[in-house]
């Protein structure tokens, strides 16, 4: 975890119009890429401020363009994940999985992925052979071909191995409409299974903890999952979102702001093995906020959460599935959880850095 | 320059199937990186190997999709140019032009892009606002907006300042067709414009070199002049590229390859500055490899030759244009250049690494 030190905070007089918020900090921190407040500061300041438009503002995992008579989804993420190889996966399927299920994110179907390599000269060759095996598995089993790429390689000291983007593309069924902006007061939040595994298996490498069962990621292609979802709730799923850097917590809020409606969480519904508790207690964690990359929140029209569920429910992946809160109207943009005691606490954005180059 | 010292060179053993010519360098060299020989191999053999599909197989600048009733263009490019600033333009522009550019090369109009970045922990964040301006200004000028983004950040010393990833996607008209595989004996091989501005801009900021006057990158939208070229030489343009790392010699060796033909081109025709001439006899390059970015190859039927360089000329971005050479039925796969006084030499792919680091 890293804080703004004294020499890198401070005000600045940009000669150039730069949004203020960002201003107050100088330089680049790793809280910046963290999924949380900093993050979300510099994407909406910076990025949206200098290219703003229609598809951006959306602020999905996203965008969704009518190009000639289609809808379609399109959707980038670079991986910096370290280490590069951890229990269950590795940055290779990680890429893949992560843009194919953005793309499923916008309800639609993956169609082509892109893949852009930036190689550090040294890296060895056996390392990115076995790193391109598992993209290609991940994709084949994920149905989408990798169509085009591009292949940088950067000195010695100015990489970290390899550094993968992925951008994929996914077309989009009619009828098939999810929005961040659709989520109202009633609607049920649902998660496709336990919290936080992809953020401590990957930590637990870091730092040597062991489990007694290994603990592996739990990087998967959520498409086949999210079809069955749309399936059978059709119009009535109005959000999608695979809760990843900055976990449950970042999203809701993410959400809740975008929306402008409140979220009410339970914790006793929340899926969380115990390993995975005691991880997190060891470690100082809050699971609501640790990535997770094989997780789907669904925010439904109440009549379809009984149903939604059930389909989540016969996938594979969506066995221990869950109803962990509902959308209200108090407390527009905030995300409240109400503990096993009974008690209320606020559920905020990740303020800092809580596990950095976590995917 | 970089050249494979004995440490990093020699037989390997892979576990996995790793394709044999790349197991000729068990570690990535920059020359993997430099579009030259060692990145074709790297390219066809481990990437194509891993992936191999109808589109990537095209190894075309982008992959050409049919989706819905549409045939889209897919171009995924990441810009890691040294140094990040550099006259007449900077790692923004680059990064949209190069994109914007490498659709185009599809025949396509060039609709959305999105952009990835990797930044490193203590990038000032003026520099960054000025490059993601700088990147908004070339896309308005292209009229093409980013529509979707990813920030990641790394920590110091696993960067360098600010790597980007852009992806297109683009439009394709009815009616067009180009391919690498078009080229075909008769054919004129045109270019429109002077050689290797780019890749003499950035390394005189690198060496240190003055010019008479300042030499700026040539990096631009090419897609108001390959809209020209499609609409005169409609079907009977057969190829498109723009030769950019690697350079023209690159590029045509590429595309003699795939097409199966031969090229011929004539020295006295090649579009080349003084001052840039010069910067290349000091530098020892051969301006046939030396980066353009903003610069287009166009591979047409001999009938079409005249129009489509006088609809090259027409636009303020092809007042240079010339007809460089010709497609020939020998020597497939060979590029030959009739020097000035009239010997024959062949230009081969580049081997080694030239220019690292120049898009």
């Amino acid at each position: 975890m890293k804080d703004p030190s004294d020499e890198s905070k401070g005000p600045i007089d940009f000669a150039l119009s730069c949004p203020l918020p960002i201003s107050d900090y100088p330089t680049v921190q790793l809280a910046h890429g963290g999924g949380g407040k900093l993050s979300q500061l510099l994407i909406e300041k910076l990025f949206v401020g200098a290219f703003g438009n229609a598809a951006l503002e959306q602020l999905h995992d996203g965008a969704v363009l009518n190009v000639g008579s289609s809808r379609l989804a399109f959707s980038t993420d670079s991986f910096v994940v370290h280490p590069r190889f951890f229990p269950g996966g590795d940055i290779g399927s990680l890429a893949v999985h992560g843009t194919v299920n953005d793309i499923a994110m916008c309800g639609a179907r993956p169609v082509a992925l892109s893949a852009g390599f930036i190689l550090e000269e040294g890296l060895s060759m056996e390392e990115l052979w076995r790193i391109t095996t598992s993209m290609k598995e991940a994709a084949e089993e994920a149905g989408v071909e990798v169509v085009t790429g591009d292949t940088k390689v950067v000195d010695r000291g100015k990489g970290d191995g390899v550094y993968i983007n992925t951008t994929g593309l996914g077309l989009i069924a009619d009828g098939v409409e999810i929005s961040p902006r659709r989520a109202r007061p009633g609607d049920r939040v649902l998660v496709s299974g336990q919290l936080a595994v992809h953020g401590i298996a990957v930590m637990s490498v870091r730092e040597g903890l062991e489990f007694e069962t290994v603990l592996e990621t739990d990087s998967a292609n959520l498409y086949p999952l999210v079809a069955r979802v749309l399936e059978r709730g059709g119009s009535r799923v109005h959000v999608l979102r695979d809760p990843t850097r900055g976990g449950v917590a970042s999203a809701l809020n993410e959400i809740a702001t975008q929306a402008g409606v409140g979220m009410q969480l339970e914790e006793n519904s929340l899926p969380l093995r115990e390993d995975v508790r005691g991880a997190c207690e060891i470690l100082g964690f809050d699971p609501l906020y640790v990535a997770n990359e094989g997780k789907c929140l669904a925010i439904v029209a109440p009549e379809a959460a009984d149903s939604v569920l059930a389909a989540m429910r016969e996938h594979p992946l969506g066995r221990e599935a869950a109803v962990i809160g509902a959308v209200v109207d108090e407390h527009p943009g905030k995300v409240y959880l109400r503990s096993r005691v009974g008690g209320m606490r606020v559920v905020d954005m990740l303020s800092g850095e809580q596990l950095p180059r976590i995917c």
